[in-house]
């Protein structure tokens, strides 16, 4: 590799085009101040010279790195991977480089790097992970927005999570089950997705339909989720012989895993079953009968969640900021996915 | 937001601890120039004023940047996810921070992007997306590692595509198949998972066995593959009925298409079809019948890629680097996962 390659300087492009160097700068720094026949010489010139700019230079004079950081707890779920894709896709559109990082459990590592990341002069934050109470990341002092995690103290972008769950609950409603079964981990009410288990309840309530939560812890890996769905399964298979059962699962993934045990025993998604999962993950329509879900709007929450970001990032830049007064939490409306495992 | 924080200044370091600029300047610099108690008594201080370390500046100053770029195609194949998940994983033990991009079909984009990506002194790049030629990534002169991708020009981390389909393909002819069908698209010769279309047929002429292969066109998008899919499914159902049927997929997404037609068919896999997929995604445990299939050692790949890297972006911060004479490319052997869909 050509590692001696000569740096391009601000008087190597003054002599090629005969301009000042402060007609140079301008053109780095404020290029509508030259007209446009200007800006084209000096623009061929760069070419010719193989100037590379450097922006970290850029950075270091005036605040603006364009980075952001991205922490996530894993890209194993559909759900993260594709939330991570829609916000790198958005760079077309505001222009911000994304420093991404997944912590996979591990906090002190997550420590660690978000420490980086502020050294590196990070404008903003995106935080997926659970593992930084908000109230630490508001201390921070730069723009933060969360996405379905504990947001007390910061601003975020969550799904609707009751109303996905009335929608859930209410198309099981109409399936004219006899009894409404929510299978889902004993989740805090402090996370946003607590909302899908007052959701079911409330519609269950109105409804007054018979209904049975089912909060449990369901494994973190896939081998364990099996043996506890399968579990779970068999105590309503027992307990509920003759109802016709309306099932709704925390998200695809174990949606699939009940459709598949039914499949196994019956050959067949049997009449006195109706089965509902959250997501719309992949899974949902590659299972063995299409799975009807309560589908996220991955895309919009991402673009929703730099909008705002970005929003507050320009604030920053000001010479008075003004402080944000009231922290802002949007929901997005999930949108009902109905497929095979639901009529 | 607090955004009138003074900034914390060396001066103001060496005011607290009674040192010279110079001892401080020494201690981000060359901090085994001073005694341990020295640098304790500066660490201290340095939490006690709240300082905040501008990495920026130390990179302008040395050129050391510890960011790492990465283009991926996309991040809806579990494949690019879980490398993803990998490679930033390598934080740990490398320190290196990642710049990430997913092109999702969009060239004009992705060159703009790395164009950035260059400006930002980026030390090395990891690509896995097929958008730009590996001569031209081999122009920017920086250290370059790209991942199952046409490598021609740079160093390159691959799995080796040839033993994996020589695993598929003799666990088939095991099976006792009469005629063996390798269902792919239509692969160039100059990406390293054409390994996988010698591998089939170089093993089937060695063991003498009918064989096809299907090479086509499988589309873009799930429905599309579904659609491409089912008409291959009709095509061999036609033609080989008395054969046991060997069927060799190029991924588990398209495997566990194929099996969920034969479930829809016979509510059983038939016992003259033997299946296996590659990739051993999610899907392949998830499916209705668990699939066999041959894995890819992605934290694997995943180091070995940062760890080539790592030692090229080495030897660049050398005063006189040693160019790279030979281009290398490493293989990385796949295992064999036997589950339910042979025997």
């Amino acid at each position: 590799m050509d590692n001696k390659k000569k740096k391009v300087t601000f008087d190597d492009i003054a002599k090629y085009t005969h301009f000042s160097k402060t007609t140079i700068s301008r053109y780095f720094n404020n290029p509508d101040s030259l007209t446009l026949k200007n800006q084209e010489i000096i623009a061929q010139a760069l070419v010719d010279l193989n100037y590379q700019e450097n922006k970290l230079a850029k950075v270091l004079a005036n605040g603006k790195s364009e980075f952001v950081g991205i922490l996530l707890p894993n890209l194993f779920l559909h759900y993260y991977s594709e939330m991570l894709n829609q916000i790198l896709s958005t760079y077309e559109t505001f222009g911000y480089k994304f420093l991404v990082f997944t912590s996979n459990g591990s906090e002190e590592t997550e420590r660690k790097y978000l420490q980086e990341l502020l050294a590196y002069k990070i404008e903003g934050l995106i935080v997926l992970s659970h593992t930084i109470p908000s109230q630490e990341l508001a201390s921070y002092h730069i723009p933060v927005v969360t996405i379905e995690r504990e947001d007390e103290y910061v601003n975020s972008i969550n799904t609707d999570n009751y109303m996905g769950a009335v929608q859930a609950s209410s198309l099981l409603v109409k399936n004219n089950c006899d009894i409404l079964i929510h299978i889902n981990s004993d989740v805090s009410p402090s996370v946003p997705s607590y909302g899908r288990i007052q959701g079911f309840r409330d519609t269950c309530q109105q409804f007054n339909i018979r209904h049975k939560m089912i909060l449990t812890d369901l494994g973190n890996s896939y081998p364990e989720t099996q043996q506890r769905i399968g579990e779970v399964y068999n105590l309503i298979k027992e307990k509920y012989p003759d109802k016709r059962k309306g099932i709704f699962l925390a998200n695809d993934t174990h949606a699939n895993i009940f459709l598949n045990l039914l499949m196994r025993d019956y050959g067949t998604l049997p009449d006195d079953y109706r089965i509902i999962g959250y997501d719309d993950s992949p899974i949902a329509s590659e299972a063995i009968i299409p799975i009807s879900t309560i589908g996220q709007q991955i895309d919009k929450i991402a673009h929703e969640a730099m909008k705002l970001l970005v929003s507050q990032m320009n604030e920053m830049k000001k010479r008075r900021p003004v402080p944000q007064t009231e922290i802002i939490h949007k929901m997005i409306t999930p949108i009902l996915v109905r497929r095979d495992t639901t009529t």
